[in-house]
């Protein structure tokens, strides 16, 4: 629906204790909004992804990071670090409370007519998480679900309120087990929308069912993701699958840094620098002009990279 | 004095020989130009950079990849990775025949006034370079130094052909050696233009000048850079000293892949993706939220990072 040029974010500050919500008072009272509701069910994701995290790993503990924006919204940001089955996991959330330029409104409103809009307030809510096994036969995870809503402008009576939800989950391995792709993809048969999926600017069904299909989607990334790494956090590997792992977080980072809209809109837009960058992997490698040797299981997954699969 | 928000550059082709001049036809015929002279110079350059390189690692010898692109241009990436001394460094030259979107141009030059002019073809020659040593306590090295021109426009008859000189060189370290940095600066007196320079857009004085100007940046690196080597290269280092090197690695990475305007242009235009990410390290590392202790050597070097010294 729209991109953001620019975006007036502050400055936010560290505290020793979560909140109960990061809602604006005014916001907050009203317990039945979708704001509050998202809020709501991040939060609960975050408990439920990081506790099952924490069982399958058996050593690592996630620390806890909580800050606010003095004009409301703030975040928590989860970090376990070189535990005995993850490298690195960061589960995030974050709400914030923002101002969109009237080009980015007009931009994005075909219809809006007055050319005299002021910027525009915005509010957004959302999870975002990398999680990095060390056994290069474990695969990387990534999902994030977020939820938009901009005010109706002042200055442009009868002007709607927008929202729209997005979000997403996809899972990046060195190596490929079919059946690992396929356990992963299963779901999105019996429970809508999980496993490669992502969507963006949704907001042409009815609000309550968009809600809870992102709830569905963030609910099913314990059960799509964790029985993999069960299965795979203690398959032997050699030094050389050690070494193409660590290319392959090269790569990741590459796309990460460079092309991923959020991070760069996160970095570029002032916001919290050390809980966008959680989503980076302990360690890299960047080989000049790497090529695997035809046929080989590293080469199967660049090709399959390069030439998409319908997995089932 | 401009930025291009878009450049078509075709795709390249390897070649096994390297050939004498990328310039074109037209171009190359003509020695005495500045292009061909900028040229001459960048070559002279990478192969006086590589062998100084070579002879203080003593082990690690360079890859050497050419190509060029159908309608002239090209280039040259050397990589040594994993030698005695050099963790990996990369010294590149490339030339390139582009064209620049008329909003580009005139958003540079305030006085043309033409506003039916079309696309402005361009011309630009560079050598770049990043030097990571395997050392902690020897620092990083980046020099860049660039030679730009525009074609004068075909539908507006009498507006000037532009060009301009960028460049610079820098180092990066991990611990501060307070005689390292002093000598690397030096040749600030001594050989006008060295040591944490930066110019763009240089114009405003007579192009032979900057010609001499910016080949004697470029010939300053090796006296400014691989006595510093020679020094640290063997000094003896812990595995805490290398774990933050890593993590200064991570921030390098940081900086360049998202900051950096020549690494975000080169990869978002078409350039040559493996020549513009050799600029990354072999190795590097990401803690969450990692905070050296107060006073320590480490947290010296990032004290003076945000508040930058005189060195001489």
């Amino acid at each position: 629906l729209m991109t953001c040029s620019a975006v007036s974010i502050e400055k936010e500050t560290l505290i020793s204790h979560r909140p109960h919500t990061f809602l604006r008072e005014t916001d907050g009272l009203d317990d039945g909004s979708v704001r509050s509701r998202f809020q709501r069910m991040i939060m609960e994701v975050q408990d439920s992804v990081c506790g099952a995290l924490e069982a399958v790993d058996g050593a690592g503990k996630f620390k806890e990071d909580a800050w606010t924006r003095p004009g409301g919204g703030g975040g928590i940001s989860r970090v376990l670090q070189d535990g005995d089955v993850f490298e690195k996991a960061g589960v995030n959330i974050s709400v914030v409370y923002g101002v969109m330029p009237p080009e980015a409104y007009r931009a994005a409103k075909a219809n809006v007519t007055d050319q005299k809009s002021g910027p525009v307030p915005f509010f957004a809510a959302g999870i975002s998480s990398v999680l990095h096994p060390k056994n290069p036969f474990a695969p990387t995870l990534h999902f994030n679900y977020r939820y938009f809503e901009t005010d109706a402008p002042k200055d442009a009576p009868g002007a709607p309120r927008q929202w729209w939800f997005g979000g997403g989950t996809d899972l990046t391995p060195s190596y490929i087990f079919e059946e690992d792709v396929k356990h992963f993809h299963s779901h999105r048969d019996e429970r809508r929308g999980l496993g490669g999926i992502f969507f963006d600017d949704l907001n042409d069904y009815d609000q309550e069912m968009l809600l809870s299909f992102a709830t569905e989607c963030a609910n099913s990334v314990v059960p799509a993701y964790i029985p993999i790494v069960e299965k795979r956090k203690n398959t032997p590997f050699t030094e050389s699958h050690k070494a193409w792992q660590q290319l392959r977080r090269g790569r990741y980072i590459e796309f990460n840094l460079v092309y991923d809209r959020g991070t760069t809109f996160g970095l570029k837009t002032g916001g919290r620098i050390e809980s966008i960058l959680v989503s980076l992997p302990l360690t890299a490698r960047w080989e000049y002009d790497h090529k695997p040797e035809e046929g080989s299981e590293e080469w199967k997954l660049l090709d399959a990279c390069m030439n998409p699969n319908e997995w089932i």
